[in-house]
């Protein structure tokens, strides 16, 4: 047979099982966390139809898009989660009890150039709170307590959850006069992480701001400080611009019940900076950002936005949701080195390993033991011990128990700690106890960071 | 603005939350189950080089393909999960420790004609245990019990796994020197269910059996009776055919320790009108009969293959494994009304709703029943009693926590059971371990079968 050289296309992340394990752990917290929140799990089609996923249509997406046609049918795979849900809110409208809250970890598709740590198969994990006709602000308040505990339950502490108001910032330039240009402002604000102050400036009077408004403008988002200095200063710009005045209420909305949220002010900061580049938002906007890694950018994005399914339903749809690029963020984690080594990530907690010709004392302790709580591998080969012992240890098994003809006729079994080489010997329901407990002190974070 | 009317791709399933949440408990359990015998799980991406997915070529996938072009990029969808794994242990050959056990529980796309109950893209949830270069009968013994365990897990008790060994057939059919036909002797047996004995016998004729031949033939696959009662009529035949022989020995070795890996008789049997279709198979073939629905033929189907990945690696690599259509299967399953009615789907266990101006306490609240391991919605809407009332209702939501200015001051919370309309005033850390207590008495299974 001739051989096909096997590849997985650039691009598409395809992990090792000890990986594999990783991700699905910090898949698991954000599923847990999603819906300890009270957000229902949402499974969409991967593939629409492309005139209802374009129905925005235009820009970059289009270009990036997977579009293909299969018989008559103009087909699509979604590049986010958001269009498919707007369809599901329209399609489902009279059967969804609103606010409803939805979240939906899946992958979208996105044919980018290829470029290292980019992908063009990625995992979302999203979560929308979708108003019908209104919405209160207080979902807004809610939003950075549930990427607190998604990131403190990955393991990080050194985070910072960034928010402002596009109100505040579009009221802002209403007062310079420049309301008409407010959209270029943001985006070119946006950058000023990036490329810093004195292009961001030249850039702005490129626009055909004044060097005075520009100034105005940087003077503006260099506003630092606590969120109560912050939030101090921009109390002198009030009573000039209703939108303004408004942004600013919504702004202090979120900021109050912080402490009731659980949400540590070291992990969170009013930031006039933020402005996020999409015109889709209308007042609240989050950013997360890594402390020790801002090269990465923000890590969890997004914000309010005041209609959700215009192309699909006359119905006004507010909402507010974040997104979490989960597959981008797991390779730049691993990539800094961040994956905790000392987490277990062998797919069996235990390898049972029959010493004796008649296997069914060892099939009954695994079922013993996975009864117990363990995930237990059977391993069934006919191999001599030294090669049993050569595939637990490949397999990084924490524990190997061993059952010969003495174990049997004591009733108990061998267990032996493949790191330390620690072996006992204990009944079998005792065996899987002392290896729970001893894996529950090695339960550590998925991510571990470098201590300071 | 002009709207889009919605609408999803027809064979493609997107389920309102009540029924996400019950299948998502289905993938849940397979996942449990599955990791709980020592799989890896594995994801791979959606997308694969087509040259790569097609490499076996020809016939009905070609047609049923999502195949298409980006840039210069011939790519495909995957159709079953069978070739990504074939794809992926080629590749990874070198880091992977053998036998490999993984699961996968994925997306596949099959672009059929659309029919009631029949879907374009749907889940596979899938185990297989790779050998390198052999191996052991044991694992081919051990997959009952996993398919035992998922679906006793799923709450279903009248299954019957079907086990049968290709050799013994072909072995057979060898004894009547037909063993060129064997592979269409098979798939014309395996009709048997559907199309009864006198059409069955009709097509072997045709095929150029003699009559005595085709009888035969019925006669072999009409053996019944437990499982000793089958093996020992085969054992009948032994001495004439060498594969035979070794096919009613593999056959002997899965069924020996059936008790000793906890699969009741009642739910297993062997059965001589398993042949499965794929040429595929050389040894051991499954199939999983719903016994109340047998119009909808095997819900878990699988086998023992020689080798795996031979377009893509020269080595050997057999392995054993088997697929449930877990879409199709939850379908079925929700058109026979076997989904059970009685498990609480709500997005959260309680919803607290707030009574007061400052949501401050409420949040609070909140928040303490989920550190006490609820799923808690924050009603955040500023409305009136009865629409906050009548939300939980829609919602479905088995506990409204209020909290009014009494409440507060007594630092108690009021827990309403909005079933029983039940209403007790609890602190807040015993109310969520009330409602935890609570919920754990109503946690049955996802499935309910009638009682007979």
């Amino acid at each position: 047979m001739e051989i096909i050289k096997p590849r997985t296309l650039s691009g598409f992340m395809e992990l090792l099982p000890g990986k594999q394990i990783r991700f699905e752990k910090m898949a698991e917290i954000l599923r847990q966390t999603y819906a300890s929140y009270g957000f229902a799990p949402l499974d969409t089609p991967a593939i629409e139809d492309a005139q209802i996923l374009l129905a925005k249509g235009g820009g970059e997406t289009e270009k990036q898009i997977y579009r293909f046609t299969k018989g008559d049918s103009d087909l699509a795979l979604r590049f986010d989660l958001t269009v498919p849900l707007a369809k599901y809110v329209a399609l489902h409208y009279n059967d969804l009890a609103f606010p409803f809250r939805r979240f939906q970890i899946s992958k979208v598709y996105r044919g980018e150039r290829a470029q290292r740590g980019r992908f063009r198969e990625f995992y979302q994990a999203d979560i929308d709170v979708i108003g019908d006709g209104k919405l209160d602000i207080l979902n807004e308040a809610e939003i950075p307590a549930i990427i607190y505990k998604v990131f403190r339950g990955f393991g990080l502490t050194r985070f910072q959850i960034r928010v402002n108001n596009r109100k505040v910032l579009s009221g802002f330039y209403a007062m310079l006069g420049l309301e008409e240009k407010s959209g270029d402002i943001m985006r070119t604000v946006d950058k000023l992480e990036k490329i810093g102050a004195e292009k961001v400036k030249a850039l702005l009077m490129e626009e055909g701001l004044e060097e005075a408004q520009a100034e105005e403008v940087l003077r503006f988002t260099a506003i630092r400080g606590t969120n109560a200095q912050v939030i101090a200063a921009l109390e002198g710009y009030t009573g000039k611009n209703e939108l303004f005045d408004q942004g600013l209420e919504e702004l202090k909305a979120v900021t109050k019940n912080l402490a009731a949220f659980g949400v540590p002010e070291s992990n969170f900061a009013v930031d006039l900076t933020i402005a996020r580049g999409l015109d889709y938002y209308t007042g609240t906007v989050y950013e997360t950002a890594l402390l020790d890694y801002p090269e990465i950018g923000s890590v969890c994005s997004g914000g309010r936005y005041d209609n959700l399914a215009g192309y699909y339903i006359e119905k006004a749809l507010p909402g507010v949701g974040i997104s979490i690029g989960l597959t981008r963020l797991f390779y730049v984690l691993d990539e800094q080195g961040l994956l905790n080594p000392q987490l277990p990530c062998a797919p069996a907690d235990a390898l049972v390993l029959p010493m004796t010709a008649d296997p069914a004392p060892a099939i009954a302790l695994a079922e013993t033991l996975r009864s117990g709580g363990l995930r237990v591998q059977l391993y069934c080969e006919n191999k001599k011990f030294k090669q049993k012992m050569a595939y637990a240890n490949k397999l990084e098994v924490p524990f190997a128990v061993l059952l010969g003809e003495d174990e049997i006729r004591e009733n108990l079994c061998s267990v032996k700690n493949m790191t330390t080489g620690e072996q006992v010997k204990l009944p079998p329901r005792e065996a899987a106890d002392y290896i729970r407990a001893a894996l529950e002190r090695e339960n550590g974070p998925v991510i571990l960071e470098a201590q300071a």
